[in-house]
């Protein structure tokens, strides 16, 4: 089966807006295993939706209008499809009843414009539209084509994807369908990543298999096609045999969870409680931190040193260390991590200290180059006697990050984050480990 | 003049992209006053891009295509659209050499792919290209209508834009080009601005005047249409009229600028310094200001204290204050202030506290409750006697933000830098002014 989306609406023509509805419909139809031949976007003119239904209807199998079926004067969708079909515009008295329906229940009158939205196309099939007042319709078209009208409005496009175009495209297609699952993974490079899993592509096939990255993270995105329940078997098969090959850089395996969610939920599980102290990334470690809701169950606090005296004054980082080796380097960032756990009284600090740039590198140091340190006590549970007795574990890692300042701080924040998931998983592999991130 | 825009490429069929490359376009497009009618996508397909060319070359002027102009297989668009204007592809000595002699620059052998991007659609106006190896072309269609065709690399878009289309629109409109200029507003209510401004819809036309809105800042774009000096003149005056109308709420003219920067510039020029203690925003006023390159000429630090017991360590709020009016209160917000300006010997000390949810509200201090306030010097310069004896001032706000954990944060953040650049301004004026804000 093949598909064309028209999004029709003068606003989607400007210098700041596009289509992102289409990539909703686009979804519904991969996940059905429909193809997407093309897309366009028309003002709100008749002429312009004639022309382009004109065009592909001849040419695929489904056509996809959003937008146009609102009350105004500007609204035209339905008036062109019906001229470009050849067909009547007729008042339908059940939808009219709904709208004004709807208007009712919320105390208000029906403005008198909104009796368009009851004009429907001449044997169309109406699709109510549980979260709006225009009504979607769905054409049979001679010569074997459907073309589906929907409201522009995002939120109502949802309830009609979900309540027509889903169930109408899976009867299609028998219940066989797409669906995907994810793996997130930290701090590996994306040809290091991509290296490691390379059996699997072997295995489920290249296309099945996405890989997408961003700075820090990437994302592994396995595709099933078939019905349930063999789609979900060879789904739960590739994340298995992917986990395996990423290993322990993959953080998890639920598209809701961010690295920060992820560390979150390991010191609350585990009854552990978490401070920072930052010079470099300015409190974008806290403040990803704390964008987790209830973050303040486990996370106490942070300071953002951004002056080698402050550095002294808030976390005790040694003026002697400072003058020795200079604010960037492994004994400031190991000090920032204890000074903090210690000054904020907490089970695992971190230090991050670097060049974030645009100015301040130097041949020795360059823009890019970060030093993080994260201090965790190394024994048993929560005020266990070892815990208590034990010295706490310091791991450090030295990197040169590229890119802009933002993207500096970015990935910087990624690793500080990244090194506490691996000492709180793992606390005696983690120096290793720490050294083996980002290479 | 109508034009027309297609984007060539598959991936702009998948379900995460979408074409941005037609926003620059159309942006090109309305600076001269040419109306888009249309646009649209189409696959590596030559069926598709020649259906599409057949669709709108008889009803537009100006076509501007953009990729499937690479070296590799699924590059097309010459392919196709020679066959839609019935002419040959005809090889290019010259462009062949230019190709060749950009991999020579970098030391490579040109691969044998890329020779097709020396096949040129015949009577075509080569464009070369400063910034990739695929040359544009300018095709006059029999009919009137004229077509480009650009590279797809936004970079090297960007490039055959200001070198080729911009100049010839500019040539067709006789000089006339729209221009925009914008004003930044911030923690004003929208309708509020509106309210205020609307006596220059009238003076100006309604038309020319946008405004964008997002939390707690507000783009006033206006644009001016016409030959220069004129519409510079005009823009200039509407300019001058808008900021009269918004008032001191304009923190910008210039569209680089942000908040965070702003407050910056305002600082170094005074010379002073600043350090904020932050609850609920985690982290983000601090992270705001650190975004800004140079920033740690005047900001020195922060803390961030997510726990009452850290309030009082870090920044001396008094545990009597916190049990008497809880940590979301009025007083622990001036001590916030108060305090990190002292324990971190700045100029200025910013403090927040508040309900950012979803949890913690209550009936008194519902989710969204933020208590802000900002400390600085209430004399004369920095190190002056005045300067020196005077008690600092503290201004307060509380304020109730809408919507969810992430844009409370946003808008705290933002009034906190706002009350700053205030209280930098104009130090007498700032309590009531900060009053004033939000309502």
């Amino acid at each position: 089966m093949q598909a064309a989306i028209l999004a029709v609406g003068s606003e989607l023509l400007g210098t700041d807006r596009l289509d992102t509805n289409s990539l909703k419909l686009t979804a519904a139809l991969a996940r059905y295993g429909v193809a997407l031949r093309r897309k366009a976007v028309a003002g709100d003119s008749e002429a312009e939706i004639a022309a382009e239904l004109a065009a592909v209807l001849p040419r695929v199998d489904l056509v996809l209008v959003t937008g146009g079926l609102g009350p105004t004067a500007d609204d035209v969708t339905r008036e062109a499809v019906a001229a470009a079909l050849g067909r009547r515009l007729v008042f339908d008295q059940a939808t009219f009843a709904r709208i004004e329906h709807r208007f009712q229940a919320i105390g208000l009158r029906m403005p008198a414009v909104n009796r368009r939205q009851a004009e429907v196309v001449e044997g169309a099939e109406l699709l109510p539209n549980a979260n709006g007042t225009a009504p979607g319709m769905r054409i049979a078209v001679p010569g074997g084509a459907v073309l589906y009208l929907f409201p522009g409005v995002p939120f109502e496009l949802d309830g009609m994807i979900a309540a027509y175009l889903e169930p109408w495209l899976a009867e299609r297609s028998g219940g066989a369908a797409a669906e995907t699952a994810v793996l997130k993974v930290a701090c590996v490079p994306e040809s290091t990543l991509e290296e490691r899993i390379a059996p699997a592509y072997a295995e489920f096939g290249r296309e099945a298999i996405t890989i997408l990255a961003q700075p820090g993270e990437i994302r592994l995105q396995m595709t099933a096609t078939g019905r349930e329940p063999e789609r979900r078997r060879c789904l739960a098969a590739m994340s298995r045999r992917l986990a395996e090959l990423a290993g322990d850089a993959v953080f998890t395996d639920r598209d809701g969870d961010t690295l920060e969610s992820v560390v979150g939920e390991l010191l609350r599980q585990r009854g552990r409680t978490l401070s920072v102290a930052e010079s470099c990334t300015g409190g974008l470690v806290a403040e990803r931190l704390t964008r987790v809701p209830g973050s303040s169950d486990y996370f106490l606090g942070g300071v953002v040193a951004y002056t080698d005296e402050l550095k002294t004054r808030l976390v005790g980082v040694p003026e002697t260390l400072l003058a020795a080796h200079g604010a960037v380097s492994e004994p400031v960032a190991r000090a920032l991590a204890l000074g903090v756990r210690r000054a904020l009284a907490t089970d695992y600090g971190i230090g991050v200290t670097g060049v974030a740039g645009p100015g301040g590198g130097s041949a020795e140091k360059p823009v890019g180059t970060v030093h993080l340190a994260v201090a965790g006590p190394a024994g048993g549970p929560p005020e266990s006697p070892e815990d208590a007795a034990s010295e706490p574990v310091v791991v450090h890692r030295r990197v040169r990050f590229p890119g802009d300042r933002e993207r500096v701080r970015r990935q910087a924040s990624q690793l500080a984050l990244e090194m506490l998931r691996r000492l709180l998983l793992a606390p005696s592999e983690v120096p290793a480990a720490a050294e083996a991130l980002w290479r």
